[in-house]
């Protein structure tokens, strides 16, 4: 049958069958009706993390990754430093887009099973007056870590130094209260907690440091700044938008508004982690990372030690039974992850949980327990 | 009532229901049957340029500008030297880009008006050794002119000097042809001829300069050369790619192959193009260009001169009566747009010039004659 198989990635994700429908028409990029879309969408993201008085949102096509490279090229002057924390794959891929585009760049690096450390990001800060901007992942998708954002944000707060967050698979779902927690920049993307499709991103900068942006990228179209300002000029946007994506994400939106927005949001995902993490503990399966820094949004965990296991067969084995998984992103340690988000409940996470069940069974595989557990 | 508009745009254009319907699926990004998607993607993509022997093609996500950065990023050395030929708003998009990225650029200026000359571009050539890449927009959208390929690829062959060729508008609808047409990159995108959903560029690069391109963009998200070697390893994208478009970009094609390929739907937007001038000049219109270097693809016309014309105004009674038009892009003369292209033949433009004849009588104005017309 052609029923899809429900996406435990983190990204693309399952979305609702409504905001897909809201991909059903064309719009004319350059018409009031789509600029009205693109108006809304802005400012339900900036009502998100209540950054109305203090930040602006530039919404970017491409990619997260995209966004990611753009908050860089856009917000670090050209003789700048930036620090980069690194506990995962995805801090790794910061530092490399830094270090392509010139900018100066230090690797503070971290255990992929660990937090970053507030303590050595203040050491480091101590140490080193030339960093002027600190890149955070908040979720580090790679294991799965919750950093500790809101410690590194006080830390650069009070060193003075920018920090820029990679929010991509927290935004929507772990509270960020731009109030509170101090940022210069911060990227998320559609098709992450917000539960749209795939195909831009968007930042949020602050808007005291904004003016200084201008002229800094190196690249047109990673230029966040002339984006910005065109955007509040025309309400358009400077190149050819992605305007199905735009749609599906203002349509995910409205629907994240209806469900009670992030802390509900934050309550399902919890609930699908749970129930995933309590069901696959009964099969014998062991999570990767401590739970004090365990995010509710994707789980790694060890692959069984069974002999019969191998990730590609297990994976076309859960696939059988209706649900995708993820690869594992660690180099030390045989794992796989499996995410928590999307438009799913712990019902689909129960039926997942079972396929996962039936995939050991189908391979021979009696438990799920790692080596050594 | 809720019945779309009928986009008269450059892309975004009108897609079918039937390509809009293949974004009811989510598609895991890691899975083998989305990676085979792509895979037939740029098969396809490869034919339609009859390149499978001389090039390979890349896509990237964001819009078409991020693929024709993308390609001066991923081709031209860092000491190299671009020529841009500049006759519109494009070209200087393109001019601008590369100087940004701290590639030397020189601009071959023409007027609006007029196609890029082979005779400049040869003594151009000539003059200056130093350059090393050659930046073509092939159907100059910002006024509608279809500049010389063929010559200036032969230019360019003869003087060894390299081709980036901008085919965003023309790419699927007028011939290109890999085996007679010496080219190193080619750009265009999903949201144009091919009729798809815009959010993702592809570029076509030579398969004998493709190794030299290794290391030479200073952005991550721009690399071209990167996305090649680890799609070709993996089948998958480097980042999250637009699955919903991709899919969509996979339908558009399987639809462009059954009409017939490029030859039909060339013939197509040629019936369109001779509808939509025939019906405007019997408004009294007249189009801002020869008809020797007109593209089938987009046409400016004057403004009326009746002091009743007021672009915003037109556009809106236009919009009205179920059309959406296009502002002009010149700066110099008072124009508009309208696209000949997208899901539409000539029964919608028959119906689109009377929505313009209704438009005028709504705005009060007798006839379309423009000042000095």
């Amino acid at each position: 049958m052609d029923r899809d198989h429900i996406l435990l990635t983190p990204g693309p994700l399952t979305t609702t069958l409504q905001t897909k429908l809201a991909m059903l028409r064309d719009w004319g990029s350059w018409d009031g009706a789509f600029n009205a879309v693109t108006a809304r969408v802005r400012k339900s993201l900036l009502a998100i993390v209540h950054g109305e008085d203090s930040h602006v949102v530039v919404p970017l096509q491409g990619s997260g990754t995209f966004s990611v490279e753009a908050a860089v090229a856009t917000l670090v002057p050209r003789d700048g430093h930036v620090l980069v924390l690194d506990n995962g794959a995805y801090c790794k891929r910061a530092a490399r887009l830094t270090s392509m585009m010139d900018r100066r760049c230090t690797v503070l690096p971290f255990a992929d099973h660990e937090a970053v450390s507030p303590a050595a990001v203040r050491q480091a800060l101590v140490n080193d007056s030339s960093i002027t901007h600190v890149v955070l992942i908040h979720c580090e998708t790679g294991a799965g870590v919750l950093n500790p954002l809101q410690e590194v944000a006080g830390l650069c707060a009070e060193h003075g130094r920018g920090l820029i967050i990679d929010a991509m698979s927290s935004f929507g779902a772990i509270p960020i209260d731009a109030r509170s927690t101090r940022f210069d920049a911060l990227i998320a993307a559609s098709g992450k907690c917000l539960e749209g499709v795939p195909g831009m991103g968007f930042v949020f900068i602050r808007k005291a440091v904004l003016d200084a942006c201008a002229g800094r990228s190196q690249s047109l179209a990673m230029d966040l700044h002339d984006q910005y300002v065109y955007m509040e000029k025309t309400g358009q946007w400077r190149f050819t938008p992605p305007t199905h994506v735009v749609v599906a994400l203002a349509e995910a939106i409205a629907q994240f508004e209806a469900e009670g927005g992030q802390s509900a949001r934050l309550a399902r995902y919890t609930q699908n982690f749970r129930t995933l993490v309590d069901g696959m503990a009964a099969l014998g399966f062991k999570p990767f990372l401590a739970p004090d820094i365990q995010a509710p949004i994707i789980v790694t965990f060890h692959a069984p030690a069974h002999p019969n296991y191998d990730f590609k067969r297990f994976y076309e084995a859960a696939k059988a039974h209706g649900f995708i998984l993820y690869p594992g992103k660690l180099t030390q340690v045989e794992t796989f992850r499996v995410g928590c988000i999307g438009a799913i409940t712990a019902v689909e996470m129960e039926q997942a949980v079972h396929a996962v069940a039936l995939a050991l069974k189908d391979l021979g595989i009696p438990s799920g327990v790692p080596a050594g557990g």
